[in-house]
């Protein structure tokens, strides 16, 4: 049987609780999307608990067990996801760490955690501090967006378990902490670290204009988030597929960087609620073409979720259908389709929530079973029944012929 | 978003097989039950391995996995559910015992392992055995209903993997033996304890009278079933909750204050077919006032299904929603109410089995499935779909908006 390609597309916190102002519908039962519902309709559903029942996914922890890893062997922190996110190479063996520009007075106390939320010029401070030496430590820094940055140490004898030096308030800058014997080297290489980003920025030019300009100074970086990537094999070793990943957010960039897949910059994909939904879709099947897993994330359902907007929600779940209707309709029946949320975010709440999300996936050897809608509770009587973040990959490469075979 | 109250009604073996004699129904499906049913209607259904496919449960591991332990790993032994039930402490490190007031011979031959059914002077004579030393261990000793009591060692180096002194049948009273090398302080403990009960029991005044009467003297004490707490975190820390539990069975509120629950006496509350239902219902809704999670626990279906009397345990079906009928009146809708059973009692087998049980949940966040009716074949097409006993805490949790998140 030859194998065939999957396209994954996760709404990110599109699934939701029945709404009581709204007929106690959800969102997903409220809008009008024929090419989801066509999905359920030529395929099998089922709802899925991302990480397991009464577990809130974060959008990070989720991804990577939609990938087929276990976030509680995998995730240490979120330092390595943004750094990847941000571009930075993160290796077995590396510890990575989100930092902010931040303003410091003279006595070391945090006056502004964002520096003023500087916006350019932090590509030049990057510079400043990359590429530095501390023992036998190599430095790698990249500036993210606005006040943002990620850090990475290279060298022997590193560990992810230190404290943040980051306040996460405007105060004193703290002094990193080892949180376990072996992480005491790193704990002082972070100190001295931010010891020595504060003499290269406090002169740089680029304050020297902000200060002329009357602007906060971005005279430190705080790390925070240790992580390091640990026993993360790639997908494509791990399944011996090629992977590709359409994300407009850094943070889910990051992990599809991390689990080995190709990330294209795709040109309007925003990850807010004005991303340009055919671009991605566009994107997603000429990646078709050259890989065979791609994964397409869509953020908009989130935000509006986070927004507590029921009526914006049920818009994006009619845009998403449109991008989906758009790919669906030069889609090869070869190709192993799933469609899924990496959690909830009830409007509701505004917040992400433990409650199981909507799957359906087409094409390619799936059954086909009786459900004829893609929402949260017309999944629940499908075929596959309810499943766990960690069981798609798998169950989208059985249904492509790719499964290993164990036994005889 | 403002966290929910949580009630969880346990009905003690209510879930049954198809009766052939009664058109293949099962007692559930048999009864008239409005308030059920609107449970079910008004929330998501599912069915339940309490502990998993294909394992009977025991009212013990089922409540444990009820609860969201891992029975596996909390569960050693009945004693110290009995003496908690009993009253007794048992922290970690203590050692409890089941045990019977017995009869022995002159040659330690057990004449009567229940001591004639004794119903008076237990408390008595557990005053006299209570408080021992024994080497550098303490003794605590509380009688139960009956021939029954409660026994607990509290002190260093103290294991639970010790056999039986009592011999389960009319025989030679055992020797207590190590069934491993760190046992062997506890055997010793073990047996020097029943050979003091029986010095302090042949002659205790309970005792003249009872031979004065012809009664059988409780001149011993058996203890079976070690076990101690181990790493049995309570649930008000686990989840950060305040608990209480309605029971009239002993084993059941030995778990719960072993899960560090409130247990109020209720008045009324047997255990058995004649428990007062409206008391039972009137005391849950007051502890949901002060508490966060109530549970109750109603045995009576278990006893009819023991008794393979169908008619009675519709009987008993019809009870309960009478009871849960008087709570849902006065209910808050935000209140997650969950009902189930903890094992499946077929009329038919007059014992447990490992069928699933069906399980019903509603209020605060729940979505709503098609689900009109709460039976063991109703249930299994919800969107609950079919999870384990120990998911049960997670999913209410998450739906009264206290689950945490892992990740970001």
């Amino acid at each position: 049987m030859k194998p065939k390609k999957m396209l994954l597309i996760v709404c990110d916190g599109l699934s939701d609780r029945p709404v009581k102002q709204f007929d106690l519908k959800t969102p997903l039962q409220a809008a009008r999307k024929p090419a989801m519902d066509a999905l359920a309709r030529n395929g099998v559903s089922g709802v899925m608990d991302v990480i397991a029942p009464g577990v809130i996914p974060g959008s990070d922890t989720a991804h990577l067990a939609l990938f087929g890893y276990d976030p509680y062997k995998v995730y240490t922190g979120r330092g390595p996801i943004e750094a990847a996110g941000a571009g930075l190479q993160v290796s077995r063996g590396d510890v990575a760490f989100r930092c902010n520009f931040a303003t410091v007075d003279p006595s070391m106390k945090v006056v502004d955690r964002r520096a003023g939320r500087i916006r350019s010029g932090t590509d030049q401070l990057a510079k400043a501090v990359s590429g530095m030496r501390i023992e036998d430590v190599t430095v790698l820094f990249k500036e993210g967006s606005e006040h943002r940055g990620a850090l990475v140490f290279r060298g022997p004898g590193l560990d992810h378990r230190v404290s943040d030096v980051d306040p996460h308030e405007e105060a004193e800058v703290l002094q990193a902490k080892p949180l376990v014997p072996e992480a005491e080297k790193t704990a002082r290489i972070l100190n001295e670290f931010v010891r020595r980003s504060h003499d290269l920025l406090k002169e740089h030019q680029v304050n020297v204009g902000r200060k002329a300009n009357g602007l906060s100074l971005a005279n430190i970086l705080l790390p925070r988030g240790a992580g390091s990537v640990g026993e993360l094999e790639p997908l494509s070793e791990r399944y011996g597929i090629r992977c590709a990943g359409v994300a407009g957010v850094t943070l889910v960039k990051g992990i599809c960087r991390l689990v080995g897949m190709d990330v294209p910059d795709v040109q309007g994909a925003t990850g807010g609620l004005d991303t340009d939904y055919k671009a991605k879709a566009d994107a997603a099947m000429r990646l078709l073409e050259t890989h065979d897993f791609v994964f397409v994330n869509v953020k908009a359902g989130d935000v509006a979720g986070h927004d507590g907007d029921f009526g914006m929600k049920v818009q994006v779940v009619e845009n998403i259908d449109m991008m989906l209707g758009m790919m669906l309709k030069d889609m090869h029946e070869d190709v192993v389709v799933a469609l899924t949320a990496d959690h909830s975010t009830p409007v509701s709440i505004r917040d992400h929530s433990a409650d199981p999300v909507p799957v359906a996936i087409s094409g390619g050897g799936t059954r086909v079973d009786g459900v004829r809608e893609f929402d949260e509770i017309s999944a629940s009587t499908g075929a596959l029944g309810r499943i766990r973040g960690m069981d798609l990959m798998p169950t989208m490469l059985g249904m492509a012929d790719r499964a290993r075979k164990f036994g005889a």
